[in-house]
């Protein structure tokens, strides 16, 4: 886009605002119609200081960038916010979150409506991040994806037929919680053998110091116990160390594992990975994908294809600001 | 409906003609826009005698009936055929299909039109009998919904906030190759550990003699080895047999492990339960529900009710005609 184009895009056109409010920072950006980020911002949110604060926060964010950006409130077709559930998308409601103390039941998009004028559209963020990965960056041009986000959990979103997949409660899409052993380790969430008790870096950095008191060696041994990251056990295993080369092809194998059974149920074209742990790339998706032609029927299995994330630490912000125009398009 | 009122309908209205194609028998209905089977017939498949003599069959069954029932042609909205995949329902094209000798690319839909002079749509036969059961069996009244055929193998469909889900190549659905234990049983599809390989009718049997093989005792150590069914298991089960109970109750254990899942992946108000085994009722359903509550999170769980069939034999007919009738629909 030319410098007079872009300048005139900023002076008239429409945009959207896109919010991903995580446990400790605010992310904030303005969006074109077009998914395009035309200005970022973020502060901390300070959680402990409860709901009404941290709307408060959001909006401050919202306003700031809007106000340095220049931009007319009337330019701006929605805000998006995208925050831990569980939650009402339909109506704009945090039911309970983990992550934020205090938030139950919260009007958040009422809240935000009522501060800034605007219309405020409420969605998972882990739905917001797999909408912008979808709209804008390794989904683009697909029809049916799915999301895996590796971190501290593993979170999900799935896109099915260009529509995210809700639920009847919002709480569809969790692949982190696929059963991939049923008599397997504790998961977060109180069950045993979820995919995210196998393949998060919370459960990678485990599975290490399990396989080094079991007397494997590691080219990491000199690192302090609670100073090992997945981060470092994938750079270990892309230098050659055997332990950790070992640990990255379970990781894959039990990514795999879940996989193939979201082939099965889903027949998805893509499967795309997010998150520090996605980094490793052909490490992961090698394992992963002999497990799914191994373990899926074989027309979901051929067709299916792996992609890293595109958007990074952005996805978030485009994904609710994507959702919040896909809602506003259709409220209308 | 007054008798009066029925003779105007079946005299002037418009009907569906719904198919279910099996390894067996042809069935055939003619079919109301509003899910009421007014007439249905069958015939054999006679799978050998090779794809043009089966279509043919299917076509001079659906003819008979329209005779039958004097129902002029241009009363016909559409025909509806499920058959055994894989398919494409876009195409029309059966790709190929384990059941059916020699079916490999038959363009199923394009041949049958030629032959009737009518649209034809094609849909899977677990899709066709999902949404039978969607439309106006079990899951009347629902958005989102999931079906568990218990039988020779384990079937599923999925209906969507009203949508059949179909995946990118009309391979969603195959709940019964969730993988509930990647070390388990072989699977018929060469897979490990998938869900038919522990709660079909051909398993349950098979884990019936292994327990007897080990020394378990049951009353039914009398019938001869190859004639013990599912349903004597289920039946001995309800009559007190402590082997066939404990079978039943880990069958509905797995079941239940895979509704987690599903559970956590899809969020659907309502799993169906058909086929054969599901005349168990609770005593499947309570250990389902007992893995669903241990297992899945919280708000998923919490909303998720079960249900046995309610169409029997009819829900891949009326599912047909129901599949086509939508169909089109949308493509007008």
């Amino acid at each position: 886009m030319s410098a007079a184009k872009r300048a005139s895009k900023a002076s008239a056109d429409k945009v959207l605002v896109g919010i991903d409010l995580g446990g400790t920072n605010i992310k904030a950006g303005i969006v074109t119609p077009e998914g395009e980020m035309l200005a970022r911002s973020r502060c901390e949110t300070r959680a402990q200081e409860g709901p009404d604060a941290v709307i408060s926060r959001m909006a401050d964010l919202a306003e700031r960038l809007l106000d340095e950006e220049k931009i007319d409130r009337s330019r701006v077709i929605a805000v998006g916010v995208g925050s831990p559930g569980p939650l009402s998308s339909a109506r704009g409601v945090v039911v309970y979150t983990p992550n934020l103390p205090g938030w139950t039941d919260i009007p958040v998009s009422a809240k935000m409506k009522e501060r800034l004028g605007l219309d405020v559209f409420l969605e998972n963020d882990a739905n917001s991040a797999c909408w912008g990965e979808y709209w804008r960056g390794a989904g683009r041009g697909t029809k049916t994806m799915v999301i895996f986000t590796l971190g501290t959990g593993v979170g999900g979103g799935i896109v099915l037929d260009g529509r995210l997949l809700r639920g009847i409660d919002d709480t569809a899409g969790h692949l982190g919680h696929i059963i991939v052993d049923p008599e397997g380790p504790r998961c977060g969430c109180g069950n045993r053998g979820c995919l995210e008790a196998y393949a998060s870096a919370t459960a990678l950095v485990r599975r290490y110091h399990e396989a080094v008191a079991e007397g494997s060696k590691s080219s990491l041994k000199d690192k302090p116990r609670g100073e090992v990251t997945a981060r470092d056990i994938h750079e270990a295993a892309s230098g050659g160390d055997a332990l950790c080369r070992s640990l990255m092809e379970e990781t894959g194998r039990w990514l795999g594992v879940a996989l193939a059974t979201v082939a099965n149920v889903i027949n998805p074209e893509l499967a795309v990975y997010s998150g520090g742990m996605a980094a490793a790339g052909g490490m992961l998706f090698e394992p992963i994908m002999r497990e799914v032609r191994h373990r899926a029927l074989r027309p979901p299995a051929a067709r299916l294809r792996l992609a890293q994330a595109q958007l990074g630490d952005d996805a978030g912000v485009v994904g609710a600001a994507g959702c919040a125009l896909t809602r506003a398009q259709e409220s209308r």
